[in-house]
């Protein structure tokens, strides 16, 4: 272990509380706030990884441990040289600690101080996750940046119940940052560099997770406990999983002003356009979610204008693109009228184009934030940008 | 209508029988040998135009008049501005002229002497297709290359049920040939280009198809009748539907030497990588097949030395590419292992990569074969190609 950082973090433009910057990783330089891609097992669904490099130009992307230690398994991919080798994607990779995929299962999982006692969906095998086995499997990932293993409560549990898990993960996160050292110094990381950027030591990244539900008081306990454990970075966790929008906001509102200024600060599994847009005025820097892939499989683009659901029988001579103001490929080569036709047709091409523009408009869109709040301009963007979403195109 | 012809096609190399040209479209140059992809519904599945058009340098495409006839419907593609316009391909697209995938619906439909009668596999709706029908909903298309409305006899036909089916589709060349003079003097082609290479009209060009099943007198007699009508290029239609492998190129043998050698020879549906060096070797220039985009959906890759089923467990931690002397994005970038992973997966981008792979397979594989019968090397090409096939992967 070398004594850098494995990541490096500076603010280089503010307007309120919104702010920009640049995450230096072991594999390169991100701009913030930056949106995620989600490649739950090893592949961002319908997506080819020139896309992402070249003309989408994600730095980061999201990798899921619970899926990926299902299927192919850890010594699959450890066999083949990381994840980073095993999906050829040399760019910076996050992986969640699975504790929220396990979480999602509801009855099929138990939960103890140990761990999550549940069954694989894959094969009704009876699988064990804890603090410890997250961390060894990232790492035998080699991701970029580790997740913590956390216990996620419900949008709506009550304050003791909150309290309960709350507690459970200050446990579980010291347990992670335990493991996680120890690995990093018997060199279990599949990921580690030798040669990196002056700033970085070539090893993984630890974020620790803020639960709490929708109790402020809890929130801010979360916060203070995780912070005193020490992360090279902090998320907020347990959010958009059931709440009321205005609770996710009252606990972003509470708990981002008093998260470390000189650390990345991610909001997990948010969200929509206008989430986004929110969440980096109110101080979030990293952003991952299912939308954009998930929604484009269905039939559901994001627009400038709005979301547009591409099966609606208007749309069947429209030689329109999705987008008129999007410039991504698919909206300079494509018309509604072809995209509904694909997706009427059960065509795969219909997932690929739909997929492809919303990570275009998602990514763009992040793309202009960043500029807003390096000129000055943010109030005003994000102002025009909200009140546009509004003029739906259907 | 301009007195030029709407192609030009001249031969540039040649050894035996095999032969080297250039194809003059309203909408390019195509080398020839070439092999078109498979675009039934107006995509060739799984594949960005893009990659057709950059990587894989795809001249030409294909487009089954059947399914874009039921679905979108030829209006929807004339509004849209035709199917180039529609689809966002600029280059060369062929046509079929939906008979053969109505004869595939078998019990289905009911040939007369008018047409063909068949009820849609969309919705169930009773539909008529005769030569006339064919030819109006080419020129809406507006492909580059219509083929002419030909009924094709089962691959094992007796001799009397051949010669009816020939006399059949003698008659139907000669109504598909008026009609769509008809369609051309009448303006109807939806991708007539004022503004072309000096060679060519900028009107569409009609094809003709050689029927007779597996009887070598009927073949000659078909090529004769075909001919005597006079057509842009021709067709060898109705191989590769049941009967022996041996019969096929007994056909070939026969026929192609006797087809005019200023025009272009297509051998329709067809085939293999091995099929189509042998047919090259025959005199044959143009093919089309589903093989390589439908095998890359089912897991299977074609490969310099053979077929290789991806999901094969002894992949499982293979990190090799799919063919160690493909120079493909996909074999520069993705392992055996993760093919197999996305695979058992069910994930999109199996189809996608492995559709790509197979694409370039095919694509490169004819570019191969272009420069060795213009450099003299097609019999050392041929003899290495077909022997390193049999050196399977598996």
């Amino acid at each position: 272990m070398s004594s850098k950082s494995p990541i490096t973090f500076s603010v280089v433009g503010r307007e309120g509380e919104a702010r920009a910057g640049i995450l230096t990783t072991r594999r390169g330089l991100i701009e913030t706030p930056v949106f995620m891609p989600v490649g739950t097992a090893g592949t961002v669904k319908a997506t080819r990884f020139e896309a992402l490099e070249e003309e989408l130009d994600a730095r980061i992307i999201l990798g899921n441990t619970y899926h990926l230690w299902l299927r192919p398994g850890v010594d699959v991919i450890r066999a083949c040289g990381g994840l980073h080798r095993f999906i050829g994607w040399p760019r910076a990779l996050l992986t969640d600690s699975g504790g929220f995929q396990v979480w999602s299962l509801g009855a099929l999982r138990k939960i103890t101080e140990e761990g999550t006692e549940f069954r694989s969906h894959v094969d009704g095998s009876l699988r064990f996750l804890s603090p410890e086995v997250s961390m060894e499997v990232q790492a035998g990932l080699g991701s970029d940046i580790v997740m913590a293993f956390d216990e996620c409560a419900p949008g709506k549990a009550t304050h003791a119940q909150a309290r309960a898990s709350l507690e459970l993960t200050a446990r579980w996160a010291r347990r992670s940052r335990g493991k996680f050292d120890e690995l990093q110094r018997e060199g279990r990381d599949t990921g580690f560099l030798e040669k990196v950027e002056q700033q970085v030591s070539g090893a993984q990244a630890l974020f620790g997770i803020v639960q709490g539900a929708g109790h402020r008081d809890l929130r801010r306990e979360s916060l203070q406990r995780t912070m005193e454990i020490g992360f090279d970075g902090y998320a907020i966790g347990g959010l958009s999983v059931g709440e009321e929008k205005s609770v996710m906001w009252e606990m972003v509102d509470e708990v981002a002003p008093l998260m470390p200024t000189e650390s990345p600060r991610y909001l997990m599994g948010v969200g929509t356009p206008e989430d986004l847009i929110e969440a980096v005025a109110r101080g979030v820097d990293m952003f991952d979610c299912v939308l954009p892939t998930r929604n484009g499989r269905t039939g559901q683009a994001f627009t400038s204008r709005g979301k547009l659901n591409v099966k609606n029988s208007q749309w069947a001579e429209d030689r329109r693109p999705l987008d008129e103001s999007c410039p991504c490929s698919v909206c300079q080569r494509h018309s509604r009228a072809y995209l509904r036709h694909l997706h009427q047709t059960g065509e795969m091409l219909a997932g690929i184009l739909l997929t492809h523009h919303n990570l275009a408009f998602f990514l763009d869109t992040m793309r202009r934030v960043r500029q807003a709040i390096r000129s000055g301009d943010f109030p005003k963007f994000r102002r025009e940008f909200i009140e546009r979403l509004s003029e739906s195109g259907e």
